[in-house]
């Protein structure tokens, strides 16, 4: 069954990127949390953007449909050195949350610093420790990719509370033209 | 009748903006442009990132479905001086094209300097400039507002010609994981 449980929460957790968006499932029961899935949506970087943004869109409305995952969190992207990097980035995000508000998820937002401090503890941990804790907090066989662990750890990072748990209010709720209802 | 006739193309063309993307739709026929319709999608500056994309899809989605454009041609932002504005520009950006490939549309993409050559002549043209040429190319009563003279401009450009006509080798086609089909 792909569902999740009546007593739990299945969370979607998104690291946006132009190249590859990282996603991640997992279920929250009571302080128990579960793995479902985790991978990748990547686009050809030789196609247009409105050609990636499509793939993007495809890709994450699929992750959707099979996990119908309940809440969603995605990472705040930081500033990036290049400016035309920064342009991208925003588009591939923007397309991200578009994919997500259309299946009507209530969608919280983390900084990466928040990820990490929920994740390993503290803001300055590195990638390998932030995979690591992630593959130990979901009990997992392996280490998962980079974009999926950093997807998994802002799920996780939801799931914990934060800023976020706010946006538990929000479930079975709708949006209507930029509103809650 | 809102659909376009069958000799022409219906364009619609899009100034994207976190608080304000500028839509226009204008029919080509042959030589002849004719306006159809124009106008800014506003989002409400308090609410959240995920909220405010949302306005924009609905928005963008409700314009598609009432007018039933065959093909979009849409702005290439620049970057801006503020890192933080040049992201959330992005994201505004990422939104409106999800928008438009959910809808199938070919989207076109044209830089400032291609729109306002092909409107006023020349790339430097002020914004004034643009908004009386686009009054009197498409014989408007009067000046439309800023966004929506800049989303009318971007169509005109589009109907002109420029790089973009490759992109009516796809009318009628589909994208499948980014790709034409």
């Amino acid at each position: 069954m792909k569902t999740a449980a009546t007593n739990t929460i299945r969370i979607l957790g998104i690291d946006p990127g132009l190249r590859s968006t990282g996603f991640g499932v997992i279920d929250k029961a009571g302080n128990t949390l579960a793995y479902v899935a985790s991978g990748c949506v990547k686009t050809d970087a030789e196609g247009s953007l409105p050609q990636r943004i499509k793939t993007i869109l495809d890709g994450l409305a699929e992750i959707i449909a099979t996990y119908q995952p309940q809440q969603a969190a995605i990472e705040i992207v930081f500033v990036n050195v290049n400016p035309q990097s920064t342009l991208l980035l925003g588009q591939a995000r923007g397309a991200a949350i578009a994919a997500l508000v259309t299946a009507n998820l209530p969608v919280a937002e983390y900084t990466a610093l928040q990820v990490k401090q929920a994740v390993v503890g503290h803001g300055k941990a590195a990638k390998q420790q932030v995979q690591a804790m992630v593959a130990r907090l979901l009990q997992l066989p392996g280490t998962p990719s980079a974009d999926a662990a950093d997807a998994l750890a802002c799920a996780i990072a939801h799931a914990h509370g934060g800023q976020g748990m706010g946006a538990l209010a929000t479930v079975g709720r709708r949006m209507r033209n930029g509103r809650l209802v």
